[in-house]
């Protein structure tokens, strides 16, 4: 959709207008991707900063030859240059017209020292500028395009999960990886181009580790399993962990499981707009350290979720600023006790005006198998 | 193998203290995984440059709190500092002990602008001194345990292949994307972690687009099927192209094909010990070149393989340095006939003081399936 990639950049050009900037060169990879929808693994964006018409045409696109005929397709309504590398034709590009970009922005928190370097030398002409993190800022907040997508990637999981279950994929006797590789098969099916990361099966005392790699463990009957997995869609990640029990809950997995579904509850009803995030965070927390378990949630309660699969915001403890409609965010509280087993149940939702939009549709009752 | 991470330790040390540097901070996590072994998200090293062993003992490993464990058991033989971020972390250590570290070493190719003011910040009585590419130059000389790594993974790929043909699954009717995912399955069946990278499998036309993604196109009697896909075996990446007919050769196919083996050929025999890489290219390059085909031949030889899928050297026209023995690298030179069809046969080999070894094994014959 060529309109939303043109309406980011103008967003994006009220940002540099504000920050005093000509132009920005983007070579985020992910970042122009956003700004232009060209998907290949070489590219950069000069963008210019001006408010009329014109800055459209004085923004320029730079792939190299590989990518000709794509970059035809998906960036049709910008100047290409062909060249290679894409960074310093840019700079040299913005350095030859410098009355036009005399202060140029770059993204400081990508470039590398040497690479600065090599910018310099090719943009002779014009003053170059830190600029971190503007696109990124931009990219908090999705348009329904963007939801489309991670509403697809949430219904791979979703569906992908359903079927595991439905097959009896879940079973004592079987490894986590096998449960793992199948889980992965099945996203394939519902149009996923791969896991959103490395899916996590975790067994039994395996499920008090948060981030367990699968291993060739086998599960038993009376394990904890969790499962946390999603999909890749159109370049959108979903995220979703789901802790399930093998045959009949002991009583202290149930009570584990109440404690962790309270506190995610408490997590989503907070997820309003201008809550800050830090807020968000401590919501679901203090479900967990009033029973007593604070102890034993470990991690962040979520994080935005998008082109990448950890991006802004932070819902931590030391997370800064506050939620705006359009964010897409996982709500994932946690409790692991070493030993014996954990549980993590996470959601994927988008904050909307009033009560926030569920992405990830598998229920959340405790699923006995 | 904690020895022979020990041994690359050394081999650094030599190094640094030949650019006069006290230390090196290593930030690349890649980097990180081959100094020490540790295989987590999140880790740095200050290696101290002394020739005492003493250096082992200034020598700190930094990680976060969620690989306590993982990196007891795979970095045993160093100080261990958990703490995050960890280069900040390793700086200030650095600082706080500046006798013994008074110049030391950054990866300015990998550390961004921003980065580099906060490790400024933490680093307040050291020199931080520019010292891009000093690991990734020991990476590109394999030692016994790696070349054991490639061998496994090319093997994964060998198998697989093996197994797709002999099973009958490549045949006219079946998606690229269906032969793809396969191959894919079936390495994980061999030991793969995951495919080495997106597994390219390019029928009838789509041959003839070097790095093709596989698609919902169906496989025809009389294509060319491009094949180019490896394996990853702890950490380390295979990467092997086929190009098979389906039913019987066209005269034309015969040619092309018979063409790229020569080329291919006369790559593997200048892979010798002090030759320069751009001659290695040029001696495949000569034998397309001779058969007026050179304009079809779009990309560089080759590439070293390890760690990353794509590392130094690169076997190119505008390559740099010479072979030396240990170095392992693909010769991968194609002919792509646009809108008809092309071919490409790579393999993974390492550089021997006599003739090179080879890794992927799989006939380099014309297979007809």
């Amino acid at each position: 959709m060529p309109e939303s990639h043109a309406a980011r950049r103008a967003t994006l050009r009220d940002l540099l207008r504000a920050k005093e900037l000509d132009a920005l060169l983007v070579t985020d990879l992910l970042n122009v991707r956003y700004l232009t929808g060209f998907t290949g693994s070489n590219g950069a964006l000069l963008v210019h900063a001006g408010d009329s018409p014109g800055a459209e045409q004085r923004t320029v696109f730079c792939t190299d030859g590989r990518y000709l005929t794509q970059s035809a397709e998906q960036v049709p309504d910008l100047e290409r240059l062909i060249d290679r590398p894409c960074d310093t034709a840019l700079a040299a590009r913005a350095s030859k017209h410098a009355a036009s970009y005399r202060r140029t922005g770059f993204e400081s928190h990508r470039v590398t020292v040497d690479g600065l370097d090599t910018l310099t030398d090719s943009a002779e002409s014009v003053q170059l500028a830190r600029a971190p993190g503007l696109v990124e800022r931009l990219r908090m907040v999705k348009d329904d395009g963007e939801v489309e997508a991670l509403r697809m990637a949430c219904a791979a999981a979703d569906r992908a999960l359903a079927d595991l279950i439905g097959h009896g994929g879940l079973r004592a006797g079987r490894t986590e990886r096998e449960v793992a590789r199948e889980l992965e098969n099945r996203m394939l099916d519902y149009g996923a181009a791969g896991p959103a990361f490395e899916t996590i099966v975790a067994a039994g005392a395996h499920s008090a580790v948060p981030h367990h790699r699968p291993t060739g463990a086998v599960l038993h009957t009376g394990d904890l399993v969790k499962i946390d997995f999603g999909a890749l869609v159109d370049g959108y990640h979903s995220d979703m962990t789901r802790t399930l029990v093998l045959g009949e809950p002991a009583e202290w997995q149930r009570e584990l499981y109440d404690l962790v579904a309270s506190a995610q509850a408490a997590g989503r009803a907070a997820l309003r707009v201008d809550t800050a995030v830090s807020e968000v965070d401590a919501a679901a927390r203090k479900v967990i350290d009033d029973a007593g378990h604070g102890e034993e949630f470990l991690h962040g309660l979520g994080h935005g979720v998008g082109l990448e699969i950890h991006e802004a915001p932070a819902l931590a403890k030391t997370g800064e600023g506050r939620l705006a409609a359009g964010m897409a965010v996982t709500v994932e509280p946690g409790v692991y006790v070493s030993g014996r087993g954990g549980v993590r149940i996470e959601d994927t939702l988008v904050v909307r005006d009033n009560a926030p939009e569920l992405l990830t549709l598998t229920t959340k009752e405790l699923v006995v198998v």
